[in-house]
């Protein structure tokens, strides 16, 4: 080590937020070598606090870790899958006897060839779970080798699936699955962001719906990596960790009463406590959001710096795509950040 | 601006790099929380110095911005496309005409319905490029409006494809795309790593290549986003980028000499010029690469950290399949990193 | 109508099965416009039959409809999977009391915004089963919109998937997910099929693994449509079905007694009873396999089609493969078939 | 070969046309066991030409190939790229050689690792071309192999991509890219489908864009793969490459004089000469379409027949999302077809 890098760091919002585990105005510390992107945040979190604020839920958790196994064939590959269903308990016994903190969720088989995936799902409470998920997976696994003829070829089988963007959590969701929305009323979106619910959603279909379709994404918005990458710098995330934890789709719909917003992340990891949320700026971000270190009851921290970072993505969203759809994204990058 | 986060930085290598823009031995300045992460890339670092060094090649280059148009129907479709084709001259001139240094590789057209993409593709030397090609990219967009009947949505239709994970970017680049590769004798293999070259390329197949397969995955790596995102952080490229940047595909032989280990980034966006590579720190840790600043001639300082990337990922690479197939991932986390 | 299509069919095998539900020489009717298919084919079965047989498991089953509702935002997203989730019982009589054979397996709800997609599996026996989910599914949904405040959208949401290559069933299956594999000896892969374990295993390596993933495809496999398609004509299968039914991953390894080889199929939907399979030509293309009509127990012809269909494609994956590896594919293409 | 199996053959439509190569009033003759689709399929027709006719562009064409070679490592893939670049010329020539009517358009590079994929696309007329472009690069491929040190793993490298749903045909096409378009009046879409453009676009965004998006899908659309392989088993296509063929995005939107809709296929393979074409009611069904044979001038029989397979794409599009929301789904199979 030869000391430390500085990223410029500054704050977002208030936004008013009404989720399950924080409810009223917080700030959003974001490290960013972009200016401009705390602007267009900033931009955005004032137009839905305005409006009401976000609400937004964490409608599905659990830190996953899948190994491979090597079996004889696919005559093997049953019997694994057999076994594992008739020893489940024992499974999440040995897994759980490595954690004070750590409890099993489910145990999902997933086989090609003769190669097996054991997908382990974790509640890891506050932390975002990685070494206490591979640790109590180790446990299990030992468990596995001893008593079958499975042969562990790698800890981690690639069906986690860790810092990489995979369908797989797009579907069934890692760390944490968020959702945040709101209905910006016609007005405000006319006069704040100079736009319509018709063009604001017209760019949203035919860019982040259509455009990333053609691409062959597995994301499905603007730029929700911005506002990721921002918070999670400002708050000691795993910066390798954006991939997955960016994967978002937003939608955009005209209503009667003006334009409803959402944006879903399938895959947020997160944590409040272990890493580097101990650093001495990370503390205080994580303390500006009032997340810091374990929350009581425990996972209700990790579950509110969620809730934030996703309210962050809306307003970034918002942000852009209303400067996209009143076209001035180059010009608006001095003002409002850029994708 | 409240300040600034500081994220720990340390260096790995030296390792001997055989690439178009380096050539020698090169240290990696490396920002992250984790510390066993750089002690995992050293520990790949200093093989594949053992083993003569690493070869790097960047194959193809551009920087990716694509607008997307609306027009009345399919005919109209067709028209716009035959109109591009005709005027492409005019249309590099107008986007030229905004830089002093950027130069026009292509326009490529892409439609779905009514919606045409045309994706630009720039030469931006030693910047990345997302603000030049997007100031170049309104020009050109300007004229298009101006002789058809086209209306521009959004000056970015998410075939570019920025800060997502996307198909387009795995398949056809954008930025650098780089490979780099090497054979390690199976004796210092054995000897430095434990495993040996089966082991080692069971491991890459099953985890890799099958276990990314089986997860819908776009990336078939171990955890080449740690490197990247590490790097990136400590030479001030723009962190969201880690999305598309660190998509890779890894691949292992087994040889008559030893084993053969590639990896491949098609999307690798860096720059040495602009954005935060003018911070104090991010600075020294692009001078400690020796790409520090605009290259003579102009683009070869990217390329060149596009290059000591590469072999950064392959190092890390290299390290953590070998740890995984001797089976002590977790044990090593204290010491080798984590994926 | 005006009448009917003759497509030439002929017939491969027999080939040697050890499964679950095919035990012996099964042949393997195929209906196709090339004849070289069969001869392709036909030599597969010939060499697995002469190496012991293949062995076959269908791991798991289940029809899925996945209908999309919309409710007012994401509060009553996480209202609507509650009442699911205490409702299931009620919503699983609702949909078994629309048929006389199915079976609801379990209800998953995914979310996108205030988009709720419930995916409902159905154990359909031996019915292919789209038609049966399809109304058992209406019937669940029926309750839902008369309980809770949630708008059915449309009965299919795209969650299912039907006819579309999608992650979720590459992931979590649909219709019948079926390996077969075999180990065939050196010495027989060198005289029949003219290749070594090696030689054949790069070429699954660098065009079915590394080939597609390149690409961004979801299919890693030689020429799987090639096998289900003609065994869907045959038999009276949804040949739109083709699409999905045909995603498969084919894997092979040298192994110290020769080559490994399987073919995964994670999405293989076929029937026995029902749709085509009732017309003269394609009940004796059933009754040829010996699968035609319901099974006894029910179900157990539905999951032998889905053997034979698997083994058929490792037929099909081993000669073209082998072809490919022995460097004669063009010239073969009038005696062996083509991809 | 045992004889032929039947399948039943109707025919939809005539539907009004309005393409390059079609003008005019079409009948559409499709061969499945489902006969509700036809009525489906038909009724869509109906709407269609009262609606004044769907507009169809064939926008790209060109059937590819990509054999794989091995090269030592990175450097000498490096070489071999510049090598194919050089002696661009020859290769078309060496290519072109095999083949009386085909053209080579262009040789594009891909690689990973030490494995090159060369994608050959060429113009192969009327024919779809598979047999003529892999027996053109086989020519090629000696060529490489005489003069490089770059050796021919398979002739087919699987970025081609046949038979398999991949990114790389979604993202440049393979075969014909076309996109059949329309406006459908509201108050027929109310009186003749019993809906609105509202609840059509609503179905569309929720179901074919959004929820193909969390499904991890390559397809967005309802059931364009009914109408592919009705078609073309009518007409004599090869029946697996339904898989890519009816790739398909489907977009709707909500105009000023009612619903546009459109239906896109990248991939869309079809030839009128050669293969299946030439059996006696497949060739009969070509000549009801009118392109049966060779056109004149070569390659526009395969072109009208592109046309003539998407406006029944869309036709269908429009038959089954109107169905859907009306919400009849279900009670709808019988009359109109399913997914």
């Amino acid at each position: 080590m030869i000391g430390a890098v500085q990223i410029p760091c500054g704050v977002a919002g208030p936004v008013l937020i009404s989720g399950d585990y924080l409810d009223g105005k917080s700030y959003l510390p974001m490290a960013t070598t972009e200016g401009a992107l705390l602007a267009s945040v900033n931009r955005g979190c004032s137009v839905i606090s305005d409006a009401g604020g976000a609400s937004v839920r964490v409608l599905k958790s659990g830190m996953a870790r899948a190994p491979v196994f090597r079996v004889d064939d696919v005559a093997a590959v049953e019997a694994l899958c057999e076994w594992v269903d008739n020893n489940e308990e024992r499974l999440m016994s040995a897994a759980e006897g490595t954690t004070s903190h750590g409890e099993v969720l489910d145990i999902t088989p997933y086989s090609v060839g003769r190669s097996v995936y054991l997908r382990f799902r974790y509640d890891t409470k506050d932390a975002m779970g990685m070494n206490m998920a591979t640790i109590a997976t180790e446990a299990a696994c030992e468990l596995i080798e001893a008593e079958t003829t499975a042969k562990l070829v790698a800890l981690s089988g690639n069906l986690c699936t860790d810092k990489k963007p995979a369908a797989m959590n797009a579907i069934e969701g890692r760390g944490h699955s968020v959702t945040a929305d709101i209905t910006i009323p016609t007005a405000q979106l006319t006069e704040r962001l100079h736009t319509t619910p018709a063009a604001f959603a017209e760019v949203n279909t035919r860019k982040n719906l259509v455009g990333s379709a053609k691409a062959g994404s597995l994301g499905f918005n603007a730029h929700v990596a911005n506002v990721v990458a921002g918070i999670f710098l400002a708050t000691g995330q795993d910066e390798a960790q954006v991939v997955e934890s960016a994967n978002a789709i937003t939608t955009a719909e005209v209503r009667d009463d003006g334009l409803y917003l959402s944006v879903t992340l399938p895959s947020l990891e997160v944590g409040t406590v272990g890493g580097g949320t101990t650093l001495p700026m990370q503390s205080e971000a994580l303390e500006m959001i009032g997340v810091k270190g374990g929350g009581d009851p425990p996972g209700t921290n990790a579950k509110g710096l969620a809730e934030a970072i996703t309210v962050g993505c809306l307003a970034g969203e918002l942000s852009l795509i209303a400067a996209l759809s009143s076209q001035h994204l180059s010009s608006a990058h001095t003002a409002l950040g850029r994708e």
